[in-house]
């Protein structure tokens, strides 16, 4: 049998586990059988369009009513071609923490290379207006594109702090604000998700297998295969969803249920009951099902495993002879339908040791219930007498999976009360993001027509930074990130070894005078519409994922931290701390005493 | 104009508040633009072959992994034929209460009528077995779907109860469990979110307006979409998501965002001044603007609004202005760009003002920031001054919506500190179900070819409740519902009037006598396979929200409440209880003590 061929993204332990084959993801305009023709593109550069987004239900349509009425109120004032600037930003890290990985890019890239409202959804659109709006609007919309629209962004993958825009939108006013509400909707889970996965990443340590389980407990069907992409790339290793591997070409995992185990009665209905032996002979094992009894028969007399067990549960031990006959190769079971250390380990164990007889390496247990941490460790000296007793070299090292409600919290108890787990299988805190399961990203305009806008709020986080703005990330002498700069777009750029004054947005104590090693520029341009303006191309997946685990890799690990982690700095020029400013000043309303 | 057509489900308050049409639903074949060839049904009692689910991306390889390494060791095995009853149940009620709300019965129908494997589906699971595996495997595959399984079901819309599974399937092993993960993903978020969108509605009451704006920060475009029409179910009266209102007929609302007020500047702006008389007559305002200026000039004369507001900002008034002259009949504003009470009500009323005089009526406004209790008892204070003093009859009572985080602990402060809200708008909370974001249905093996199956655990809420059943609620003389009964298939239905032992499944002592008034059957057919027996229609989305809210309206309000709800029972028959003992103690190993 074959091997992962995967071996570079999972190492050879995820390899090993299983030993099943990872196929390239197939393109995704075979598997969802859509044709390309809604785009725009194929002026700016790139050789190829660009596909329309995973999900065919992300159309025009897929937006907030309010999208519909304001255009028509834009056009109504001829202000549909007014040029503005929206930015897509984060207000607050998710789960306490001081870090987001920015995921969604390349969805809302083919969103809007897609975008266009077909005439039944202008049909729609015409019976939830006002019977009064005029007809040449709804003729209009049938021309909307995102040819003039030109869309700079964060390179998806890169870690991210909140008041820095992931995406900057430049266009015609109309078009520009119809994207917010979709853009919105691909940016806020997958962000949120991705980050989630890199925090779990960071508590399990690099070594640790992680899968994703997450597709039964997902909300609905497309949470569990945007989650599956975007958990590999915060950092897992598989998925359980094999949508999401024949889509994105992720290595997918899975042996059994509870179900499969409860499903056999007895041995009687193990019919077919010979196994060649693997060593590239002829020869044949004519009963699997009596050299398997033969061994737990053979457990039971060695005396250190006495205390373990005695009768074990013959309908489970049927079930995982019978799992075996079907994957010799990759024999894994799920231990704890009975009973984990009276039943399940020895029946798997007495399994495995069949196999071996005939050449056959087993994969390993997974756990799914009880006291992960201290079934993993009985298991592992289960393991480890079974080697000793019958000299089977590697058995001791066979890979223990656990799942059942883990998170990050859980991961970190394991940890400090020490465990023998191998690979975790990580479902429903992962993929709904249990701890929170919501990014607040915003869609705010800052400039229209070269005039700066602000939005005033009560609360001061929910101001917004005006203007079209350029951003930076400043590196200090460690190579470490220091601080993230937002200047206007007319400034001159900073550059390394030049002092700089950075200032909170809003708190004027707060500022530093800089002096970067490195100055990075963080945005590309992903969108340039017909403009003729190169932009970059998207990146497949695994690219992603190196370049996430990378920006990780790369931060000073008290912003990553679990615990009161230091909030990391962003700020912005002097010269837009004061435009800010002014600009608040001039549209707040001054009250009256009486 | 004209107004909501929907008026026997939104009341007329929703009807006035924007004054958008409610179109019927488009047929979900002709939105997806798929055709119906894969479906087996035809011979079973309908006329109509069931549509494929809403999402296109649900399909048979959207499963875990293991459903496959199963299917093909239960292959090896022979057993694929085996007859399987799994029951598909929840363990407990989420957001700490005490009921649940059933949902996404009628997607995973729609799921199993066009149950298959595409030819390119198998090759793509050959590349992830083991190239072991045998290739008359995969041709099987390809002929695999639900002809021979029997679906039955609680009611979509129905209150249920944790133990009594929602959803039996009955039929070919292999099938059967290839059905799981794909059932546990369109049933687990969508009862979530119905349920959690009932929560909401009893705690605003029953006349509030209820608007679900979450799209924008739903667990991608589907939880989005699927999150909108089953918050209609659980009791809300509109969506902000045009695709779920094209797709189900939901009612959509919508007016504009912060960034249509900062889009504009000035009046200059404003080209195009007139606007009609809304009185059948062909007179013409000839400068909106001016009128309301006059209209703001005259607000400020007034003694009793000197203290309100002075100078309002002006650039806001223009937007105002430029949305009342595209939307004369439904105008309604956003209030809270600069500031709520100086500007944003005093611009909003001296727009009205000036509309009024033309014959036309305002909607209301929105409050998205701020207290929200405060600012909505100073907005009406405001509107009757208004009315009071411009003798504009109505005016005091025109509608105030409020969004920003709104969950159902601030619908329970607000109600406690009073408030002048009329319609809620709600996102985030609602539509990711913020307070518990998963809820954790299960699928489990209870029956083999007529052997009573059981999965023991070392937590007995995952101990399973064996045999094929029916299941019965007991309907005592008020009216209300008594308890859940679950009995073996072969077991006498319970009938009113007579004694039944009801007991709690795993607790010796819990028990008691019941005589019923009513004995409600639980389950329906609503997928036969082609057996030929009849099954039940899947009643349209208007159909189910009725039958919900009357589920939840007839159920006895101690379980319903806030806080500490009493728990409704759930029982076996005396007959079921002790064959789930009997079966527990035969399959559990027993320990030696040395």
């Amino acid at each position: 049998m074959e091997t992962s061929s995967n071996g570079t993204v999972l190492g050879n332990s995820v390899a090993k586990m299983e030993g099943m084959r990872v196929a390239s993801p197939v393109d995704a305009r075979k598997v969802e059988g859509l044709s390309m023709n809604g785009g725009v593109d194929g002026k700016s550069g790139a050789e190829n369009p660009i596909p329309p987004p995973t999900n065919p239900l992300v159309t025009a349509l897929l937006t907030d009513m309010y999208q519909i009425t304001m255009a028509y109120a834009y056009w109504k004032a001829g202000k549909q071609n007014d040029l503005a600037v929206f930015d897509l930003l984060h207000r607050k890290n998710p789960f306490g923490g001081e870090y987001t990985v920015f995921a969604g890019l390349e969805e809302c890239i083919r969103f809007a290379a897609n975008f266009r409202f077909t005439d039944s959804d202008v049909a729609y659109l015409r019976t939830i207006l006002p019977s009064r709006c005029e007809e040449a609007f709804f003729d209009y919309l049938k021309g909307v594109d995102c040819s003039e629209v030109v869309i700079n962004a964060i390179p998806e993958g890169s870690v991210c702090f909140p008041r820095v825009p992931l995406i900057r939108v430049q266009g015609p006013l109309l078009i520009a604000q119809l994207l917010e509400t979709t853009f919105l909707t691909l940016v806020n889970y997958a962000s949120l998700v991705a980050t989630n996965a890199a925090r779990h990443r960071r508590v399990a340590g690099k070594n640790k297998i992680l899968l994703e389980f997450g597709l039964r407990r997902a909300q609905g069907p497309d949470g569990g295969i945007s989650g599956s992409k975007y958990c590999y790339l915060g950092g897992f290793n598989a998925t359980s969803n094999i949508d999401a591997g024949q889509r994105f070409g992720i290595p997918v995992r899975g042996t059994h249920s509870h179900a499969f185990v409860s499903s056999f009665m007895s041995f009687d209905e193990i019919t077919k009951r010979s196994l060649e032996y693997n060593n590239n002979s002829s020869d044949v094992c004519k009963d699997f099902v009596l050299l398997t009894m033969q061994y737990l028969n053979r457990m039971k007399e060695v005396q250190s495993l006495q205390k373990w067990f005695a009768e074990t549960n013959h309908s489970e031990l049927a079930a995982f002879i019978s799992y075996a006959l079907a994957f010799p190769t990759a024999f894994q079971a799920l231990v704890d339908t009975y009973d984990v250390l009276k039943s399940g380990i020895p029946n798997f164990c007495a399994v495995a040791l069949a196999l071996h007889e005939l050449g056959y390496k087993s994969v390993g247990i997974r756990l799914d219930s009880g006291d992960l941490s201290y079934f993993s460790v009985q298991t592992r000296k289960f393991f480890k007498v079974i080697e000793k007793e019958f000299g089977v070299e590697g058995f001791g090292n066979m890979i223990i999976t656990a799942s059942n409600d883990i998170n990050e919290d859980t991961l970190d108890a394991l940890n400090k009360q020490g465990h023998e787990i191998d690979a975790f299988g990580i479902g429903t805190h992962l993929i709904t993001c249990y701890q929170q399961p919501a990014l607040g990203c915003v869609y705010k305009l800052v400039e229209i027509n070269g005039q700066p806008r602000i939005k005033l709020s009560e609360d001061v986080a929910k101001v917004t930074i005006p203007c079209k703005k350029q951003c930076y990330r400043l590196y200090g002498k460690g190579g470490y990130a220091l601080v993230d700069l937002m200047v206007g777009d007319d400034e001159p750029v900073p550059k390394a070894g030049e002092r700089i004054l950075c200032r909170h947005p809003f708190s004027e104590s707060k500022r530093a005078y800089v002096i970067p090693q490195r100055v990075e520029s963080l945005y590309k341009c992903y969108w340039s519409g017909t403009s003729g303006q190169p932009r970059e191309p998207l990146p497949p997946l695994e690219e992603l994922r190196r370049h996430c685990q990378e920006e990780l890799a790369a931060q000073r690990t008290d912003h990553m931290r679990g615990l009161n982690p230091t909030p990391y700095k962003v700020s912005v020029s002097g010269q837009l701390y004061d435009f800010i400013h002014f600009l608040w000043l001039s549209e707040a309303p001054v009250g009256e005493l009486h």
